[in-house]
């Protein structure tokens, strides 16, 4: 390689790093000839001066590489979904078996909570004896039986991103659209997925804060993936509120049960119904969108839905019966009433700080090595526009240290801005969950 | 200290970061707690976004005190030079003995050469005996006795500004000027300077090209060494040429005994008697300008600043006989002539590049622990405007390699610029080496 700090100083001043020069840099950081000092001052000059759309295809290829990669027959027609995380996004755990339910294959790599929102694995491994970690052959086994496996990234598949992104999280070079963009789309492709439907998440709890950025990031993921032969279908969402009622990783599989099983959920039913649609016709496994919704209303009432899942905990070691009977999920001792200390209406949720306070109760983590409480989380009914007469009970934090417990509801209580105008319309009302024109 | 994370994510959206955060960085960094790879993702933040005035003298002050400094009674009116680097910049050489010889006190602590750039150490430690590493008392005594000494940069000074700037080198974060500010002042100030006159170098053999970033580090110097008490002067000086016509250690040694003794180099002697002129009347030496030019004619026409040379020469462990004798300074055992391929007029020198052909033979440092061999170097004649003839020699390079004297040559036959047209105006004369107002 030249000189990597002939590299940087390009960078630093807005080059285009051609695809040879990139693999220099990232192979010798896996390999340990560039050391981390010179990686995290190169992704800080990638994080301020950008890449263009050729360097992160070439990035991304670059860490498909690094690996292995995972590969399914084409008439699988393979398809899964990713999020861009939000708070209380528990979406994956009822679309990956309602969406298998309804005939489509989904090998879906998943991740762990850090910051602000919570991972599907950590909510998975709140079940009683669920395993993620499973290899390539039981991983294939469990989709060939189930339709659908979620698991954690093995050390194999995209090394590279895995070492840089955790020098990103440390060095605050994490919300970078190129680095971003590079990170999902080479695992979504190593794990096998043929067709991707993201979830880009928009607002107060989301690391996009506005439909510009979004849009941005959007098309940068669409590029992306279809050149490197994925199909891609972006879907931006609201995330100005918690998704449903439950925050906390046991708490989410409790509520995921519960919508199977025919519980209504709002926001959860909108967003999941429209995901699985989405994913039943990119994938070919539905040929226009009433026939995906007839198939879906069907797999969710007949409680197929509900007995996929059932049958996936069991595949990947879990007990089944929680399907049945919740008190078998992890339980919190304590349990904290949240009431509100001022009557009016709901101006705006910050969602981020509501997850940041629970990580005070252990429901996420604040960093890569903190531990989890399974039990901890938070019930929150209130969303943006609703009316708050003082002294109502707006949810529950539910927690195993209750000194602790106090200082999240206070943080909570914080997080909600309520005004004593009525808002002019019925701003509820007004945001539909899914926002723009899709891509 | 607050999370790091924070604060780099502060610096990279172009935020203020407060004295007592940046300190908390600095000192993290000296003591271990922050990791080197967090400090580089900030000091790129730092490069791209920069700092604030403020922010400059802040961080200058955190230097200092990082470490003990070195102070002088007021009544000796003690003065420095700092040059920001050029090719063939053997200037303090001449202009310490030659300021001392005119009554002023001069306590200078100098560094290494890195890259093109040569540095002043070397260039005494070419000369037998000679010792740069003298502690603060016999660096005292020194000055006591001849009114200047020349040391390296010992430990207990400024430690901060060290091993960041050695961090810097091998990240791409040096050409900061925030950053450049407070390494040279903080060093400058604890050493002992009340008075500073700084040489900023401004073309294609300085890491400044032109005058617009000239200026503006030139009053983020002037400002924040004011704030902290020192007197500064701002020279702003051409180098698209190198500075006279020996570079290498020991032959710029030599250049400047020649010098000394009355050999006319015009451009050495412009800049030497201008930056001297500067300096007596700055620390209150002189107090105009024909005083100061009448007292420097005399100290050279005498020979008494050759005699301070010596006189330093000897109170530093070194032979001052070498100033009657320069065959005792280091000789090569190979000389090859340069002859230039092509007739014509140099249109312009890439100064830069010669420091940089001048690494192969050893008379730079291409890393921190590159050896070097006193003896390499080269003479070179032409600046810009001369008229050349094809075939003519316009220089020799000494060194003892033949191999890589041979490549030296051809890569500085490729540094000039040779046009078949004669400049319109003669431009040699026209740019004087002395450029714009100063500050």
């Amino acid at each position: 390689m030249d000189n990597p700090v002939e590299l940087i100083i390009r960078k630093r001043s807005g080059e285009k790093i051609e695809r040879k020069e990139l693999e220099a840099i990232v192979r010798g950081y896996i390999e340990g000839s560039l050391p981390d000092y010179q990686m995290s001052a190169f992704l800080m000059a990638v994080f301020l001066k950008g890449m263009d759309k050729e360097e992160v295809q070439n990035l991304t290829e670059i860490y498909i590489e690094s690996g292995k990669t995972i590969e399914f027959s084409s008439s699988l027609k393979t398809v899964d979904k990713h999020s861009t995380g939000g708070v209380g996004d528990k979406i994956s755990l009822m679309l990956a078996p309602l969406a298998a339910a309804c005939g489509a294959v989904i090998p879906m790599i998943s991740g762990r909570g850090l910051g602000h929102t919570g991972g599907t694995l950590d909510k998975l491994e709140s079940i009683p004896g669920f395993r993620t970690d499973l290899n390539e052959d039981q991983f294939r086994r469990v989709i060939d039986k189930i339709g659908f496996s979620i698991i954690s990234q093995s050390k194999e598949l995209v090394p590279a991103d895995r070492k840089i992104y955790a020098l990103r999280d440390v060095t605050g070079t994490v919300e970078s659209l190129p680095l971003i963009t590079a990170s999902i789309i080479s695992k979504k492709i190593a794990e096998g997925a043929q067709n991707l439907v993201i979830d880009l998440k928009v607002g107060t709890g989301a690391f996009i804060k506005d439909m510009d950025a979004a849009r941005e990031l959007g098309a940068l993921l669409k590029r992306t993936g279809e050149k490197l032969g994925q199909k891609i279908n972006i879907v931006y969402s609201d995330m100005n509120a918690p998704l449903g009622f439950y925050i906390g990783n046991a708490l989410e599989v409790k509520e995921t049960i519960e919508y199977l099983q025919g519980k209504h959920i709002p926001d959860i039913d909108r967003l999941t119904r429209y995901l699985v649609t989405r994913m039943l016709i990119l994938s070919g496994n539905a040929s226009n969108e009433a026939e995906a919704a007839d198939r879906i209303e069907k797999a969710l009432s007949s409680g197929k839905a509900l007995e996929r899942f059932a049958d996936f905990i069991e595949a990947q070691g879990g007990d089944p019966s929680i399907c049945e009977d919740l008190s078998k999920l992890p339980q919190s001792s304590e349990t904290i009433s949240i009431k509100v200390e001022k009557s009016g209406w709901i101006r705006s949720i910050a969602c981020q700080e509501i997850g940041y306070s629970l990580l005070h109760i252990g429901a996420g983590r604040q960093k890569i090595d903190s531990r989890l409480d399974h039990a901890a989380g938070a019930y929150l009914t209130p969303k943006v526009g609703d009316h708050v007469e003082k002294g109502d009970e707006i949810g529950k934090v539910f927690c195993n240290d209750r000194e602790k417990g106090l200082h999240t509801v206070r943080k909570i209580l914080a997080a909600y801005q309520i005004s004593d105008a009525k808002p002019k319309t019925d701003e509820r009302a007004a945001t539909d969950l899914i926002l723009g024109k899709e891509l």
